[in-house]
């Protein structure tokens, strides 16, 4: 299978940004741990802090036979009604993931926009919400 | 490892209740391929349509040393702050499960009272969720 | 016909209970009545104030052949999501009844969780309601 | 007993419109059957599309010595504060109905502004909610 | 100077609705009393149930060179977008006025939406309010 | 074709009523302008401030063959669940029109109850969105 | 008559603060004028920007056999539950005054917290409200 | 005096769960503290983490001829009509008790459902609440 | 111990005021009582209608080594942020009272800004709320 | 008359995406239509799924004497104040246009951030609203 | 220039009350070390706990000829209409200054009533606001 | 010092955009300025109209030793939970800045969903905004 880990807007600092909510690992370390996991399986990955670069890559990614995306939209999780349009005229199927629990944070962010469009939501195990999504896509 | 699969209202009816969101799976099915799954580990299981006696259950497990625990509260996930308050009081991790993905219902139930309590959220899985959150506490 | 009327919390006080809202009626001789007017049907009675309770009763009536409920779920009206759920997941025909106007009441009283998944509701009637119920049903 | 029976906006067209919602029985079948029913009562019947001649119905009734109205307000249900009081100037029992089950349709149409003026309600069981209204109200 | 009294739904009853809160004067002995006090004023007098025939009548006024009006719209006050737009659509200056005072009333009384568009309001001095209304247009 | 032109409240004085909102030019100007512009089509027109009169017409103008209708409801567009069903239970195609833009007006008009009815929204331009209406139902 | 004028925050600067909307008449010609129309009556006259030493002077009132008050609580008409209290603890009937229309203006104005406790209200009328409301107390 | 000290869910566990908020005493000191301090009366006790046991339990103390009622409702304070049903439909006088002071805690904390049926509320002094809650009662 | 009993406004006219409300007895007789049972202690007593001032007197209580401070700071209660900040910013214990049931009183009276900045709540049981806030603080 | 159509999020895959509501023809489709209809006008083109550069193309047609924009900003519509403040920071006309009927849709697409700053709205009319609002600005 | 530095409630006690929040550094201090800044300048000083001398102080500054006012009206920013009304009413500019972030503390903090009237805010640098607010007004 | 002036979307046009709200001069002419009155520092500039470039931009200050940041986000301030993410998760500290008082303006800009990230708000001075953020930073 062909995945692709889609990370939005300053999930690159994952592992300096407040450690204490996302942790101390890097992406780069949780991907290298990710495809040993599922070494049969090809692992993409891209990040952007940019709402419209995210969309172009999720349309690509419809193109170009991707089996299934990985998708933590960071903050634009709470605020991107196009994020929610493209998932849903798309049609790889789509996991929400995110490393804390956002549901026991600010009340900003107790409301995603982008659930509805998704296949379903894997929320609040750090690092591992990763690999439990890979694991629901297969 | 100890774990307690806990199920909410109208939950014993997995199977023949509105099979277009549930699916067809009884419980007793998905109790069955979990056990083969986790061989081994210890699966409990307990379902009740009453918020007291899921409550009395989560006190029991904490007593008895339970290692964790997988919780679809049903219903009671939108309504029971008593729930949430006894989720806080034990210190058996709980992951909250839904079947379904309940972001893409009605909106009486995009809010759960009980996240903020769990350790995390598998949702919109069909009875896969309940795997991927047994992996999670694992 | 089969028909099970089922109470909620508190209205096993009816007839002693604030009745300048709730009348002087009781129970009983509100069932008395109904079987005489219906003395064809099978009338059934349960009453709870258990939420989990009547959960189960519904249930159990589904799977014994009950052909219609009439279901005054007293407060629980205005608080059940479980309820709601329960009566969608099952065939039997459910009407809803109050005996006061709720609509006429506090606030909090205005919505009902339940009237969605009911067939109907007859409110306002007093005692009577039950009846109308019953011919609503037939 | 003299019975007005008193419709609303858009009832006139009911059988033709939106019969999946209404379905396909006209009032003017539904009035037969009524006064078949109750032989031994006189039936009035009123439609019109103006709120305000609704209002000079209500008060014509009151001064000609009609015993009870069954009232259909259609649309005016949820925007009309001038029958909520025009019902309440009155001294004419008056129960509300509907054919659908409102509180299962859009939210707009969850809030009645006339139940709290009204003496009960009676709503969702098709054209069988104005026999059952007329029941109530002898 | 002409003077239109202008009345809205249910108004025309005053005096035999509810006198707790509108009182037992009825309209006519109010107008008479109205005359004699303005002696050298016309006063004219309109009342309808009817939305559209209020807004006829205002926008009549505005042609016929009446001089101020003397606006009660009954019910119409909380609900009517319409009337708003027809006083502010003419020139004539218009008063609103209320006989009991709608702020100590129900919720649903508490706003005017056409109290934006009139000169001033008069409001809670039973039949008095009128008296004060035309003093205020003098 | 056959097109029916529906005015609601306050309409009939375009040209006189707030200029600046409204423009100058009357009804019938512009219904002399889309008479020359649709030479080929029958154009009915009317106007009322009668919500009532306004389901009437469309009723009517159902029964009569009517081949589009261009609605302007004034101010009932924000306060008519009624026109709102009335349109939904006729089968002629009906768009809205706007002679200003109302969504860069006071607040209270932004929401328009009849919109989701509608086949369309043409909004701002005057009156040539009459025209323009007009041209989207050929 | 002994009537007690009582004027809340910043109208001490009446006649030169916003003329646009409060007028350029300050409230010592207004009193003078009102003394003049009401020769027979004594007019006690009372300004404080403290809302306590308002509640003061009500409290005073009350002791000292005033007949009636005219309150213009300015900006505590929006604020101050502690004044509405003070209306309903005092036996001397209150009219609330207002020199502009508060209902056409900012949206904080909209809502008085001491109306429900006032005899009425009267609003929009300049100066003149003053003399108004000392009519309607007689 | 007989009084009832009526505790709801999860005050079973108080003493172990989060002491930092409702300290570290347990329910049986607290009540051996009571008996001591009210030797003269009899002190009757009763905890479920169910809402309709704890309802059953308020109907039976109104049968037993119970003198007063201390109830700490737990987190059904905040959700549960029921008991704010139960309460007003009985007529022994029941006092709402809290440990920890509800406001100032979480926002789904600061409302409680049964205070308005509760002759009054003792709040924020540990298990002084409920001594005081005694005292309040005799 | 040294406590001091503040009262807001309007307090002062207690046992006049809204009898069936507030009751009978005045705040002398209040003080009367309250000394005769904390015999030992000296309490303090002050009153004002003015916020500003009663900010004043907590602040001087905090300099002068009060022990404890019995707050019923009425209306005030429900507006002043002003207090709650004050009452976080001195060191003396303070304790929330009052007189009637809030709870059950009309909705602007629900909700209390200095809860949260109170050490507890002690309400509805008339002048004795006092005496128990007393016992609180020793 | 130079024109340029702009087109947001997910729009460059219409005919694809969700032909249902959005239809099957695609943008290339329209554009050639377009071009064809107004031969003697210039139709320039621009689509993107990044804010950001929407923003840049429009204060770039700006600086090159456009002479009116059709803008379907697409799921940027319900969520972007920066679009609705460079709509207003430039001069040439800008229609706000919609394929479908975004007022019969999901809640959350009822409400637009850009319409007041634009000179009209034409919405619903499939691709013929490009057309539309072409013909508007000319 | 003569400034005006103005303080409302509790921040009299700045320097001893909560210094996490607002330093440690008192206002005697603070003053110093701003007339040491502006040393050619007048730097007036006013502070009270009471709204209404808060009023006085604004409008006798307008009589007196102060040339700018630095207000941190504490908690009265939130609540208070009054000082919006006085800010407007008077001809001296008006810079709103905190000591601490109102917009990362509690809710009830982020809205300012008095920011609309005030030529600017700073807010957040601690005592160095003060400093800012002056050279704004510069 | 090394500092950065960071300008969101359509600051780039300022000058020509709206002067009557923001003025007539130009970004350029502002940076000419700061540089001079600061003459010691360095102060960088960058405007994109784009979300993640901002973000982008403010991750690389973080790397490159910037020692503080004057943001002004223009209308993301009211939109964009990614940058207040961004600010939180680096560690130069940032100060918001506003050109014009945006708590004089519509109610859209008066929440900004930045300042709780933020060390402190400067707004309402014009250009001299920037000014003011530079020396609170130093």
């Amino acid at each position: 299978m062909k995945i692709l880990v889609l990370n939005g807007p300053n999930l690159n600092r994952t592992g300096r940004r407040e450690p204490n909510i996302y942790g101390s690992q890097t992406m780069e370390e949780m991907l290298a741990y990710l495809r040993k996991c599922f070494a049969e399986d090809e692992i993409l990955y891209f990040q952007s802090n940019c709402e419209g670069s995210i969309i172009d890559r999720l349309q690509a990614a419809d193109d170009e036979g991707v089996d299934g995306i990985v998708l933590n939209a960071g903050a634009y999780t709470h605020t991107s009604v196009a994020l929610h349009d493209c998932i849903r005229s798309i049609s790889v199927p789509v996991v929400e993931v995110h490393i804390s629990n956002i549901y026991a944070r600010e009340d900003f962010r107790h409301h995603s926009l982008i659930s509805a469009a998704c296949k379903g939501v894997v929320c609040g195990f750090g690092m591992k919400s990763y690999e439990l999504a890979v694991r629901a896509l297969r």
